[in-house]
This record gives C-alpha cells, sequence and structure tokens, in this order.
C-alpha cells in the first residue's frame, strides 16, 4: 500500500493546499497531512484549529487522514510508516528550498522519497502567509482557502 | 494618460531606487512612488523621514509624486487608480519573488499589472540593508545613496 | 509620446504574445510588433505570413503596428526611435536569459530599456514551439492561439 | 491500481534512469518506460536498441514495462490510461523546463500529473550526453550507465 | 602569496566547512577562517566556542589559521590584507545570494575577489541550521559535523 | 605551485574572458587557458586564430600560457598536472549549468576542483556569441573585445 506525508504549517490551509491534497490522493492509496508544531513560533490559528480546518476541506475525500506532530519530520515519517513525503513547488526558488530539505531528509532517513507536485495554474498567489495578510486588513479571503474553512477562520 | 506605481520600503531610498524611478518617469507620464507603513516592524527611519528623502532625490523630476500607504498595495492602486505597478529585479531569485507578489496582486485586483525593470550594470550592490549596515559601522554612503539625502541620513 | 518594441520570431503568434500586446498597448501609447528575420533558420511560417498573422490578430487594437526587421535589435530601435523593448518572461530561467539580453543591447544603445511583463497564469505551457508540434501531429491549436489565425494556420 | 509513465530519450538508459525507475517502482503499481521516437534526431543507438537495454536493466523489477512511442505524451498517456507522468530534476534550471512541459501536458489533458523526483545524490553528473561523450573518447561508462547494459554498449 | 579569506558564522562547524577548508587550503598558501561576530544574534555557540571546534577541526592542516570578527568583511580583508573571499555554493538560490554579497564586497572593496565553491556530492543537506535542530531534538549528529568537534557540542 | 586550467571555446576571446584570465593570474601561479577543439562545430576563427588572439590579449600576463586541446577536459588536467578548473558564471542558469559540467568531471577525475568566478559589473552583456553577431552585421566590437585583438578578428 503506498502512503504519503504531507507535512506544512497549515496556519491557515489554503486553496493551494487542498488542491494538492486531492491530488495526491488520486494517485495513493493514503494520504497523511501532519500540522507541524513549531515550538517556537505561535502562528495565527492553534495546532488544533488548523486540524479541524484540515478535516473539514478533506471530508469528502475518503483516504486521507489528518494529524498533527512535533519534532522531527522523519521520525513522523518512521512512526506512520511512510515512504514519500509529498511537497509542492511553485517556482524555482522553491525547487532549490525542496531540495535542500529533501538533503537533509535522505541523510536522516535513507530511502525517504521526497515527491513534488507542481502548483495547479491559478494558484500560484495563494499561500497562507497571503491568506493571514489579508484577514489582517479584513479582506475577504474567498478564492484563497476552501469555502469549508470560511467561518472557521473567525 | 498612464500612470504607474512604486511601491517599497525606501528605509532608506538607494541610487538603486532613484535609477528606476528616473527611469520610469521617462516612459510613463506620472511615477507615485509609496512608501509602506508595515506597522509590524519600526525601521531605521521614520515614514516622514523617508518620504522626505524620496522627494529630496526626485525634486528636478516633474512627473514623481512621493507619498505613504497602509494596508495592501491593491487598494492604494485602487484610490491612485494606476493600471500597472513597478518592480525591480535583479536576479532569478527576486524575479521568482516578484513573480509570486505579481499573483497575488492580480488575483485581488485583476487587470494591474506588474512590471519589471532590470538593476543597471554597477548597481547589483546596492540596497537598502546595505546602506543601513554601513551606517551602523559609520563608513560612508556615497555611491550607494543619491548625493541629496547623505545630510538627511543623521 | 512612450512606443514600446516588442521584438520576436512569432512562428507563429500565440495567445501568449497577443496576451502581451494586448496588455502593453493598455499601457504605452504604441506598441510596435517586429518581427524578427532570422537569415540561418527558415522557419514554419515566411514572415509574410507572421506578419499576416499578427495584424489579424490585432486589428482591433488601435495602437499596434506590426513590421519585419532583419539586423540588430538597436538598429530597429534607433530606426523606430523607440525608448523599451518589451519582453515577456514566465520563469527564472526565462528571466537569466533576457538580462543577459537587455544587457547586450544596453552596451549597444545606451539608454535602450527592457521590460519585463510576466506571463499571465494559465499560459505557461503556451509557445510558438508546442503550437508547431501540436500541427505537425494534426491536433487542434484552439487555446493556444487566437482564434483569428487558425484558418491562416493551414 | 496507481500507474505512472516516464518517458524519455534513454539514448542510453544510465544509472540516473534506472534510480528513478527503481524508486517509482517501489510507490508505484506499475512504471511505463516510453521512449520517445523522435522522427527529426537519429540518436546515437536505435529505438529497439535502447529498449533492449532498458529491459536489461530492469529485469528484476517486477512492475516495470517498456515500450516505445512516437507523437505527443498525452496520446500516449491517453492509449496507456495514465494518471501521471515521473520526471526527474536535478536543478532549478530542469525544475523550470520541466514546469513548462507539464504546463503544456495539462491543457493537452486535464488532470494528468506530472511528478518530479529529485536526482540521488552521487548522480548529478550522469546523463546520457556524458555517456555518449565518454564512448565517443573510448572511456569507460561503469558508474555513469547499469553494469547491465555496458556489453551491449558496442 | 596567495590567501583566502572564509568568513562565516560557524554555529558551529559542519563538514560541509570542513570539506570546503580543505579544498582551499589545498589550493592557496593561507586559509583564514573568520567567524563573524553577529552583535545582533546570540547563536547557539559562544564565538570562542565556535573558534575552539574550528582549530580542533582544522588542526591536522598546516596553512589554516582561525580568527574571529567583527564589522565589515572588506574590513577584515584590508586588516589581513587578503585578495579573495571563499564562498561555498550549494544550489542557484545560494549563488544568487552570493552575487549580490559579492557586488556589495567589490564596491566597497575594488579588487576584493570572490571565489565560489561548489558543495561536495552528499554534502547537499549538511548545514548548521540542520546540526542545531538535530541537538535541539536529541538527535546524533555524526555524518553532519566533523567527528573532533562532537565532544565540544556539549 | 597552484595551476589553473581556463578551458573554452574563445570563438573569438572577449573583454569577459581577458578579465577571468587576469583576475585568476593574480590569484594563482599559473593560469592554463585551453581552447576546446570541438570536432563537431566548426566555429568562425580556426583554433590556430583563437590561440593567436588570446596569446596577443595575455602577452603582458606573464603566469599565463595558451593552448588547445581535443577530448575530455579531465585528460587534459591530467596530462597538465594542475588541480583546479576556472569557469566564470554569469547568472542562476550558468551556476546550474557549471554545476553539472562540475559534477561529471569530479566523477572522471576525483579531486579535480572547480572554482567558480563571477561575471565582473559592466560586463554580463559581454559573450562570444554576441561578438560573432556585431562581426555579422558589420558593427564595431570595440568595448566586447580586448583592443588587441580587433585587428585580428579581419
Amino acid at each position: 500500500m503506498s502512503k504519503i506525508l504531507f507535512p506544512g504549517s497549515f496556519d491557515p490551509p489554503t486553496l493551494g493546499h487542498t488542491d494538492l491534497i486531492r491530488r495526491a490522493a488520486a494517485l495513493f492509496d493514503e494520504v497523511v497531512v501532519a500540522v507541524l508544531v513549531n515550538i517556537h513560533k505561535a502562528g495565527r490559528f492553534t495546532i488544533p484549529e488548523r486540524v479541524r480546518m484540515l478535516e473539514a476541506c478533506c471530508k469528502d475525500i475518503h483516504n486521507v487522514r489528518v494529524m498533527s506532530y512535533e519534532g522531527l519530520l522523519v521520525d513522523l515519517a518512521g512512526r506512520e510508516n511512510v515512504g514519500a513525503v509529498l511537497r509542492g513547488a511553485r517556482s524555482a526558488a522553491d525547487f532549490d528550498y525542496e531540495r535542500s530539505m529533501a538533503a537533509v531528509n535522505g541523510m536522516l532517513c535513507p530511502g525517504l522519497e521526497t515527491i513534488m507536485f507542481l502548483c495547479s495554474p491559478g494558484l500560484e498567489g495563494v499561500s497562507s502567509s497571503t491568506v493571514r495578510e489579508l484577514l489582517e486588513w479584513g479582506r475577504p479571503v474567498k478564492g484563497f482557502v476552501p469555502d469549508e474553512i470560511i467561518p472557521l477562520l473567525g
């Protein structure tokens, strides 16, 4: 059974994230979406809020599971017994960053695969930081986040 | 009438900025230079100081107007009724960053154009952060900022 | 009066090209679209065919003029008395290429500006070489080229 | 059942190719390796030779099938009923190229996924063109191609 | 006599750093490794600790000298009378960053050369920030730092 | 004694090439400039012409030697007993290309170092292909090539 891990901050989840999750769920038997607990940075939404939002977005995709984790990604990959990590890339700059992360993970956990999906056309401008900025200035975020989570953004 | 918006922090303005302003002023009917008020970061110079410095640098260019703004760039573009935003790019890394900003602005304000000018040869090393570092170590900044603002750097 | 030059091979013109022309025509007083005569490479369409296709695509934009040229771009810029060259960029790789071209043109004709427009979302996959490949395999090219030129593609 | 298509020239196959095939075969139910027949370029090895080499390299991987194809990749993807295309990327420059190819394929065949695998450490210098150059100068190619195909390189 | 300066934070030194130092020491008469005192950021290890670690790693390379410095790199280069600065680059993104630093240094100190070495294969995932993260989670760092400094990491 | 190899086509040599040679000659004991004989491509100037031009440009630099070579760079490096290869890079795209070449050379000749110098400001637009295009259109090439070789360009 092929299982893939999609780690991130998801502060909050965006249409870019759910697009990647949906595409991965069509190719792999199970997608584990994992919210990283960053002990050094608070974020705008709490970890349980982010998990709840992701669950709301993914409730119609049967092979997605949402969880949170603390510590190193490779330890989570070991506990969950996944063979591959999913990352999205929008640009050459993203690629170079992801490549260095993949090199670290490959050293710590030989055989752990990193798979890159390209950002879908029309979603290049969608990111959690943009959503947070829009919220800060009281602007609507429709078109940036899934409709399901708009009521949860408070 | 073609009007272009040049947003930035300008903390402080550099020869790179004034080079872009001068080149844009030669091609467009009006250039609006807009200092972003970042409510989360103080900066080395106050917003009125930066506006004053820009006005000093541009006083001989008749079609430049300097202002400050708070909030989203697209809202300013709407208020000022401009059709295009000017950005400078020095490298492929700059390009990828500007492209993602342009994608956001295009989503929030369809039709708002982002135009990229290339950094002039010889100015690749000029940036506000370098100027701030030189000031911190008491080094002269001639060749990095326009002569007009040297007395204003305190 | 601001006039901009848009040089290229246009073998054939695509929706990416006409998107750039339309956006430039909204910002500049005149757009001169110039088909480069490459004396070393035949191309799929003749120069007069390409000019005719561009004219067909642009017939409803009043401030666009189409022409062909042989030789150096900077000589054409001098003859046409334009101050700026328009180039589209889709990626960091495109940017690096255009930057080196702009450096050449800036050396040969100091003051000639190169302005970069970003590819519109959804048009990243559109290029003349893709259109030629689709034609070679007898596939429809709707969505890749302007409707006006489809009958002219033979 | 998840099936992935790995297209390429494979002139000849290298250790980089077989590394990607092996990694893909561990994650997907079936990997279809497809040698592109380029009607405009002869190549060093014939298409049947390349197919035979790939079969020799992959004979111990049960879920790999090797074939050749002519025409558009999206047509092959349709005939083979695959949902995803596998591409390897070594650098930011590779990424930008693959992204534009993926954009074309996404336009011609909506829903066809492009998945990028990173080059394994130590294989960055391995490519078919390097192997061809080594063969031209009579140098050994051990470490560049799988041992199985060395006798087939003639 | 050719002398090269290798500046950095070295918080802590890694196998990537010592690989660069060793390679530079084979080509230049003297390598001066200089730990930057960042007055704005504490770091995980003190400056004397970092100097001691570097000395431990380099004790068998006769033409390496370790020191710390405060202020501008170009001032140190002047005091030490070096003609070149060594920088490592792992990716296109690194390159663009180093290029802008080199442009600054070239303006402040005309003639000061910046030389780039490529990261050795297999060390792409090695960085001080990764080492700090591994230490934070109590993981072994063998393979990331030179064996000599493991006892000094406390 | 530190010796560095600077390989290239030099068809013809440019100010960019001589700038790199001069900078390398200031740091290394000997610079070997090696013109690659490309058996598949004629070039505009013959190999002896290119060697003569390089000798004319470098006649005042005492530690430069010019030669031509056929075959693999690593074989030349072995025959000449050099420990490092010099390459210039103008952009992130150049860097990615050079990195893959360096990886090949590192596999074929472990320990052969590749050193990258950055293009000097103002020389980004200078390349052999630009010079050839200028010559083709009968334009002056002063500012693109060293004055010494202008009479040799015929």
